[in-house]
């Protein structure tokens, strides 16, 4: 391992610092990050993880909360925000009991409060004198928001709102924490008014007592059970019957009800969507340090097991690094390109929502709908690359891959939860495409600049023959080529058939995977471009260099890919292109190649934080696993039995021996 | 639900018989199904299922044993077959502890053990008086035979075999049951005689007491610990320390040691791959049941399911069945035909196992090496589609497929160790590979007929404009296009390299991706092929023409896919074929669409195997998952406690809301 660190060729704290933004705030993180780890005693490599022994759903659970309370201590006491977000192992915070309470009930307070109800509640949240989670979906229905059955029916005699769940599908049904962690909710409500409905708005809703957390009246609470992951968290229910909240906790940053039962509307009637915005923005922020936490562990993995060999002939028995044969070389450089491109579109994710923030907030609401589409289909691009390229990661590991203390658990099933919560991505995409083909089909002036290029594109029936696919400025106008190309033909496809009378509805279904495919082409341009833009920026120059490989190798193992048929499909890409293509990578692969475990470094993840026995800094596998394998509950205390488990001798495994079944 | 269930354009019935064999096999099945539920108390769906309650690894290894338990008894007392392969939930049998027992043990006894030794041992085995593993893969080496580690010492004076473990890397880990659950294994290990070195050979060895199962002297069992799926088997580890074995335990249908320390090789030395082989082949027999649990599930479910709508008016909340949406379609269809393209292709791994045996045991050694290389192939291929398949399946249930209840977390699991375990898929395409290279690439009178088409193949530019892409003749010569295009591709570019005096393993490991790509095109084709020829022999008129629409979806979809570019890229299949292709899958989408729930029954999954809220017969969703949340044991025993779960308040809660951190 101390080999493969020595050849690389830049310094991995420069990199490291380009990561996570500048050496200031990586000693901020080391710190936070070992304050933490203190606290929860996870940093002593040769115990085994108490989440790979013996624990139950219960346990689970009280093992979320000390590592959210640990969160909770580090972000009061020292102001910091890395724990906001994520968790100590890296998961998206809302795997944590309180992880919403500063996720999305603060932010939905900051967004939709009026500001004398902000005052009041703000302090309070701020301090966890109260703890929040945000609750909209419900079993029946998902982030379609028109489709919510909660009702909160103005009671104007008692000067109160009723909140209630009229049917069993109407059940609050997901919110993190919502089962026994938290003491308040913002609560989304058809608002009905003298049997008039207004559509869904917010409710500060609270939940339990302070004193000793009983429900209050009205509510049903409990949890949702076991999941694929995030155990840690209670996701919960709620059912409310008739319980009452004074007019006052209606959110009136979106819209008022007076004394008298008037309705005076908000500002904007989308502002009730801009929490899942906030949130949608907050995964894209994070999820990609999970693929780098795979990528990490697969590698170094990679580089300590050896199997087969390359030759042919059957007398040889020595076994080289798996990381030197192709197709694992290629597999997990490939991913570590794309958590580098992940890392960059979260930049201009952030660009796009911060500039849409500042640009509503002097009055002008323009930017909500690029954004909103942007960042609709950047989670959705996003989190379905994690989520594939985690569990990729972890089939490059082969057999250890499985075991949870490789790690890989953890990883995998926190990571496909990000792809289908806040917004489904089949979903995601189409609300992109929506915003592309009304970019190109309507005549606007002015044209959102993350689109602008769909205007300035001549279509090209193929691309030269000489090119250089190393060069980025290349790269770009091919991915531009196929973006535009596929917004403009499925623009068309919809008019002809207005054209021909069909419903914009049942076009719309006819042509929706084509239409699925156009918004992924554009995000993986915004992708790409931003990832290039970030290049510029790079003084140092063995880091730009490196940078530019991985940039290089993202972009080209995006057209020889599972997904690169639209590059392909119309001669623009052709036959001799994809073989240079497949050189270049080559070329790509070889160069990046003594980088390896440098790569993994630079991101900087402690081994208490990577919990994986596969991935730890020092590559000490086999012995560390051995070590972790015995102290499993299971064989310890069997051990004490004369190595034999007897609860499954006694019970099952004599009476079959003996004849008795 | 009902009224989806009617329009069906088939008898279901029908359906069933093909996929189980026929109606005297259906109704086999349904009566061990109903015998092993009534056991095991599973089939009252109105009870939340055990292990989607409070279950630790003990608790799941308990369950194991009993459900393990249940399965031996079934098998003893009434001769069937259904549960030596799967699990009463289509597990594939080696979730279980004793599931290598039918699964390997027995198996790798016919194939290895002399006719003496299968004598004395085989009726142990049967009436399971011992419960046997296999026990093969170590800590640092999995399917690469030669890299074993593990010793064999023969021990003239005592007439023994002394096994060992040298190193920790050599630790046998991973045996299904090998932990605490079997008594015997067959254990591979280097045979070594006077200091020389024979090669891997299987050794069966007694691992621990019938009487009270303490490990035998000179042997440490133990678990190997948590993992993503399987946690109710014990899959365990081994460390031997000069364990005595006699030497008749030396598996002798492979080789012979005579007393004098003499070695007589055995007839044919792949033989020791032979018990992998045959695990392939019944993971290939077994796996795309999970594929068709999977999609049953969710068809089921997006027929319940109702989000959003496909009106552009904002004030339309109804709310339509999310089948209809053309991405739900597309994607549960396309899985559809996917599981009876693997139905079909399981078929066609049989045979070409039982030709292999059968010409075998007339001595004839040729068909070992297609048989081999095929079935590896096609392992690679079913466990991938079928690990993607279900994942996709998953998250096209939104949130709620991530819920354990859903049923998905345990298909999901389970499904994706196939895609691993005897054999890495990137391996197994490699070996197919190399088959292939060397069919095209030697000149022999006797090509084996799976590739016969490769010679056969005359290159062909482009393919005729007037293509009727729905004619099963069609669909097989653009398979076979691909396939041999690829296949002589990277054959020619091994050869230039000769020619230039790269190394073989050099120039093999360059191409690898391609290579990897070509065997996949191969197994493809054949997949193909084996569903075509599967049409021809359906009597029933409208099973036919819903299995030709299936067959037809299921080619198409391959072109117009993720792994579609090998068959655009040499301009062989145009962007105007594209938009034929497309088209034909709308139609196929359209009549398949009130099949939807009838294509879900005609697998015959009893709910009680299903094990899923989603997915139940009835389509009760949301009230099944309402009742079984309210039986979760954190919600009981909260519900005991005025609705607060206690030990998480009083630890954790409290002490923050007081400010106490």
């Amino acid at each position: 391992m101390g080999e493969a660190r020595a050849g690389a060729s830049f310094e991995s704290r420069e990199l490291t610092n380009i990561i996570h933004g500048d050496a200031e705030t990586v000693q901020a993180r080391e710190a936070a990050f070992s304050r933490v780890e203190k606290v929860l005693q996870s940093s002593n490599m040769s115990k085994l993880p108490g989440a790979f022994g013996e624990v139950n759903r219960t346990g689970q659970l009280m093992d979320g909360l000390r590592i959210g309370k640990a969160m909770l201590e580090e972000r009061l006491q020292h102001k910091d925000s890395v724990f906001a977000r994520i968790t100590p192992q890296y998961w998206f915070a809302n795997a944590s009991p309180f992880g919403l309470h500063f996720l999305m009930f603060i932010p939905a307070l900051k967004l939709l409060a009026s500001p004398e109800q902000l005052a009041h509640w703000l302090p309070l949240a701020e301090s966890a004198k109260i703890i929040g989670t945000y609750c909209q979906t419900e079993l029946g229905h998902g982030t379609f928001l028109r489709g919510m059955e909660t009702t909160a029916t103005f009671d104007q005699v008692a000067d109160q709102f009723l909140i209630h769940s009229p049917t069993t599908s109407s059940t609050k049904y997901w919110p993190g924490g919502l089962g026994y962690s938290s003491s308040h909710a913002i609560v989304m409500a058809r608002l009905l008014i003298a049997e008039r409905d207004y559509g869904v708005h917010p409710f500060i809703v609270q939940l339990r007592s302070l004193e000793d957390y009983t429900p209050s009246v009205g509510v049903e609470l409990g949890d949702v059970g076991l999941k694929v992951g995030h155990n840690s968290s209670d996701n919960g229910y709620a059912i409310f019957t008739h319980l009452c909240v004074p007019r006052t906790h209606l959110l009136m940053g979106t819209a008022q009800v007076l004394r008298d039962g008037t309705y005076v509307a908000g500002p904007h009637d989308k502002l009730v969507y801009s929490t899942m915005l906030f949130a949608r923005k907050a995964i894209i922020d994070t999820v990609y340090l999970q693929l780098a936490q795979a990528v990490t562990i697969a590698i170094r993995y990679s580089v300590v097991r050896e199997q087969g060999n390359l030759q042919f002939d059957a007398s040889d028995s020595r076994e080289i690094p798996i990381l030197a044969f192709k197709s694992q070389n290629y597999r997990l450089f490939v991913l570590m390109a794309r958590a580098f491109a992940l890392l960059f579109a979260s930049r201009r994710g952030a660009k796009i929502y911060d500039e849409m923030i500042a640009s509503r907030a002097s009055g002008n609401h323009r930017a909500l709908a690029p954004a909103h589409a942007n960042i609709a289909g950047l989670k959705a691009y996003v989190t379905q690359t994690t989520a594939d390229g985690v569990e990729d990661a972890r089939k490059c590991c082969g057999g250890h891959g499985y075991l949870d203390m490789s790690g890989f658990t953890n990883i995998v099933t926190t990571a496909t939860a990000m792809a289908t919560l806040e917004g489904e991505n089949f979903v995601m995409y189409q609300q992109t495409a929506r915003f592309l083909i009304k970019s190109v089909s309507v005549q606007d002036v002015t044209l959102d600049e993350s689109v602008a290029y769909l205007r300035l594109h001549v279509p090209e029936a193929r691309l030269g023959p000489v090119a250089d696919f190393l060069d980025p400025e290349i790269q770009l106008k091919v991915f531009r080529h196929r973006a535009a190309r596929l917004v403009m033909e499925y623009a068309e496809a919809l008019r002809v058939a207005q054209t021909r009378d069909v419903s914009a509805a049942h076009a719309w279904n006819t042509h929706m995977m084509g239409l699925i495919s156009a918004a992924r082409a554009h995000i993986e341009y915004t992708v790409l471009s931003a990832f290039v833009d970030q290049l510029r920026l790079v003084q140092d120059r063995p880091v730009r260099a490196v940078l530019q490989h991985l940039s290089s190798l993202f972009a080209l193992s995006c057209i020889d890919s599972p997904h690169g048929l639209g590059f392909v499909e119309d001669g623009y890409i052709s036959a001799p292109h994809l073989r240079q293509i497949r050189a270049s990578i080559d070329k790509l692969l070889e160069v990046l190649l003594p980088d390896a475990v440098a790569l993994t470094d630079v991101w900087n993840f402690s081994d208490a934080s990577l919990q994986s026995a596969l991935g730890c800094w020092d590559g000490d596998v086999y012995e560390r696993m051995m070590q972790w394998t015995r102290q499993i509950p299971l064989n310890v205390s069997a051990a004490k039995t004369g190595g034999v488990f007897r609860p499954g001798f006694d019970e099952y495994i004599r009476p079959i021996l003996r004849g008795k079944l």
